[in-house]
């Protein structure tokens, strides 16, 4: 726990001198004031973050944390559950979405076992920091020991602190772990207290039906967990899920190293919302990537106070919408580092 | 205007059965049904746009095209006039917004001087098809005369024909004009039958009086010309601009020659829409890249039936927008040729 505070207590709020020195300097570039809207936002904020008035993101990962999770014995997925350690396979020989998306965009994919009901041993390329075979099943009881969210929690904060060693510019969240849409919807309403049926969407796909039951095993997991609104520790332990617990292990982290980190859909939102409850100023330091399908969403977005940067109707998860917002904000950093001035191009200000 | 009308002839709808087989293909994709919303809906456009069921966009060409505008001597803009010739120049040598973000997303920018008031001539890397030195102010009378409306059109459908040619996967559209939101704003009043008050904005940036005197000004041009609203190209003639007419041809173009082109903003949806108009096919080739700030924007993409992509409070034109929807298209298409389907990964179906 101690690591946890002690990488809390790094967090700093960014520099408004920063932010305000690069917009001045974008209004200096060759374009009516303001007209690249949100890329400027985008650009000024990547300088107050990292400090560097010259950033360059072109190193870019992604991480993809896998984790199996208790409830899906109640019915919750369309999937079943040994889809989890599939996938993870497919990510390592890069064919899945999150491959192809992190290619077109420059970034690297690093796929973490925090919590996969699979024995990985001896599988090439793959981050082994498994905390356990899947959490426990919330409708019956807390999904994790604390020892266990605290462990899982420590491997993205590890992880964001190897990424400042290594000059890393920019992060993306993204998760893989079938039924994992509802923990993430037990988090949200445990913390905004919204009605379950209000936060509860498809997931992958299920059926009206499924989506009943859905809803009344959060419920169930809910009442009879009691997970403290006031202690995201308590609600991330209760109803949250290993690779959620990892995100929000390496959004804390990535604020303490003052690295930008993109998040991704809805359950990188449920990490990322437990880290700016730990800490305000986390928000200072996160994109939201996109609008998710799941209805939840929205609701992450506004406790955190972020605006997301696509609505492409995407639900895919694995950090997918993350790529994409990454070669967006990269783009942003370049209209600050690269676009000429007025006065180098000679050409007359309005 | 034979070389317009064959062009139009050569339009025909895309093919539902290859809309359809790209869909199946993406449904056998390692991922749940659907969940890559408007990445899925790019793939299958394309396949079917293209013909092509393996589709490479990865030569990107966005044409920038530039003219100049008589209605800037009632005071519409903020910049002076001379910024036209100014900005060709500045996106000559790389140093523009359109140049960095084209760079960014690996796409080409080919700057066409249509009807700048500005002798270019020796000037090396620019396509020199200058119509005249700028279109008559329209406020006094027609903005061009037939010949030079068919000239700057056919200046468009070139362009496209040639990119045939080279293979040219995708083309973004671009434009360059100070003074060019005023006939943008006249196309879709003259158009859609709105007021000029709902469909005029401020362009780079000009206050309340002026841009009262800019709605007075297209007023004026309107009651003046009469422009036929079932004649798109009386509409182009009388109101329009010489880079307004030249997209309104590269857009016709790239549908004849079943090439998919992303129309940027504002202005460019204004050259768009007079294709759209000439033929209903046409919509069937085009993405729209974003949002514009400018408030006639969006009857415009009503018009055409077209959903944007980006919603990033963009209104500078070049292209800029065009450039980064295009990355997200290309993204779209990756998903379908290189993601591994279920069977490939050894992943379960739901």
């Amino acid at each position: 726990m101690n690591f946890i505070e002690n990488t809390r207590t790094r967090i700093k709020p960014v520099s408004l001198e920063l932010l305000q020195q690069a917009q001045t300097r974008l209004d200096n570039k060759t374009k009516p004031l303001g007209s690249l809207g949100r890329l400027e936002e985008f650009a000024r904020r990547i300088v107050a973050i990292s400090g560097n008035q010259n950033p360059d993101i072109s190193k870019k990962v992604v991480f993809t944390f896998a984790g199996d999770h208790g409830v899906t014995e109640e019915g919750v997925s369309l999937f079943p559950r040994e889809v989890t350690p599939q996938m993870v396979l497919n990510f390592l020989s890069g064919g899945a979405g999150i491959n192809v998306l992190a290619r077109h965009v420059g970034a690297e994919v690093r796929v973490v076992d925090v919590g996969v009901d699979y024995d990985f041993a001896g599988t090439v390329g793959l981050i082994q920091k498994k905390v356990a075979r899947g959490t426990n099943n919330f409708a019956k009881g807390p999904a994790m020991t604390r020892a266990e969210m605290i462990a899982a929690l420590s491997v993205g904060i590890e992880l964001a602190d190897q990424c400042r060693t290594e000059g890393v510019g920019v992060v993306g969240t993204g998760e893989m772990g079938i039924g994992n849409t509802t923990p993430s919807s037990a988090i949200i309403a445990a913390i905004s207290g919204k009605s379950v049926a209000e936060v509860t969407h498809r997931g992958t796909g299920i059926g009206d039906e499924a989506l009943y039951n859905k809803v009344r095993v959060i419920e169930q997991g809910l009442t009879l967990n009691k997970p403290d609104p006031n202690d995201p520790l308590d609600v991330l332990m209760k109803v949250g899920g290993f690779e959620i617990a990892a995100i929000a292990g390496l959004v804390l982290g990535c604020a303490a190293n003052s690295i930008p980190v993109v998040i991704d859909g809805f359950i990188s939102s449920a990490g990322a919302l437990i880290a700016t409850e730990l800490h305000p100023n986390v928000r200072d330091y996160i994109f939201a990537a996109h609008t998710s399908v799941e209805i939840g969403h929205r609701f992450m977005l506004e406790r955190m106070k972020v605006e997301p940067i696509l609505d492409l109707n995407l639900r895919l998860g694995e950090g997918t919408g993350a790529a994409l917002a990454i070669t967006i904000i990269e783009a942003g950093v370049k209209i600050l580092t690269e676009m000429a001035t007025f006065e180098q191009a000679g050409v007359a200000k309005g």
